[in-house]
């Protein structure tokens, strides 16, 4: 089953390695990982997605709990939350085919941040879903780079 | 000094603790990273986003380079890139400022994706600084909550 989880660490070196050999351990192949700041500049926040046996991925939820720097852990998977990725495409641009592109990049409410003569670069946030959604519609002109953060997911309402 | 970093990697388990290893063991806490799929389901793509000594760094950058798993390692830094980042915030609602802060999140042309009675969760994408910006001008209200992608970055133009 697939499970998103955030784990809020203290930024210290090495945190990360011992983060992600912890999965790496167990055998779980992290399907995306995001590290962004928080409010505070002294923590970081995680946010994993990981695949794999729920019985399994509950021992390294633990383990990871105990973990000195990290502070807390938190498996989104039976919550009620909101998920959102990031996207960078660098797209082909057929002759004569800019102007579809642009509306197809409109329909989805992405933004273009490079133009050049024969390819543009979209950007694109939403659900996973959504930008496979685009990126199946731009394979027909052709995909020539990807580049995505990884999910970030927050709990909807008031704790 | 700043650097992006761009890895193309095999996913397979560990690499992930290998290559965050590699910071770590040189003493460099990684600012921000972020693991996403890309158009091959069988590589992925770290950015990450290392201040330090360019010296190191640079026998970092070929270190990496020789890991079995690693296919490709771009430093973004003297090139000419669009980088981008995403936000989930949990901002503080007062009474009879919603409409304020409503306002504010067009202005930075912002998502509202979960509206409580004392809460709201907006999101926003853009470069680093837009987030801050944003981030300064949301304290007044209070922030409950923050979560941040680490960016991602790709080169302009046709290489």
């Amino acid at each position: 089953m697939k499970h998103i989880i955030s784990v809020i660490v203290e930024n210290k070196v090495g945190v990360l390695a011992r983060i992600s050999g912890l999965f790496s351990g167990r055998g779980f192949n992290i399907d995306s990982l995001s590290v962004g700041e928080t409010e505070n500049p002294d923590l970081s926040r995680l946010t994993i997605v990981v695949n794999g046996d729920d019985t399994v991925l509950e021992q390294v939820r633990k383990q990871l709990g105990k973990l000195i720097d990290v502070l807390k852990v938190q498996d989104f998977t039976d919550e009620n939350y909101v998920a959102r990725d990031l996207m960078f495409v660098k797209t082909n641009v057929p002759p004569g085919k800019r102007g579809e592109i642009v509306e197809l990049v409109d329909v989805f409410r992405g933004k273009i941040v490079d133009v050049g003569q024969r390819d543009m670069i979209i950007e694109l946030s939403g659900t996973e879903d959504k930008l496979d959604a685009m990126l199946t519609l731009l394979r027909t002109y052709g995909i020539k780079e990807v580049a995505r953060t990884g999910c970030i997911a927050m709990l909807r309402g008031t704790k």
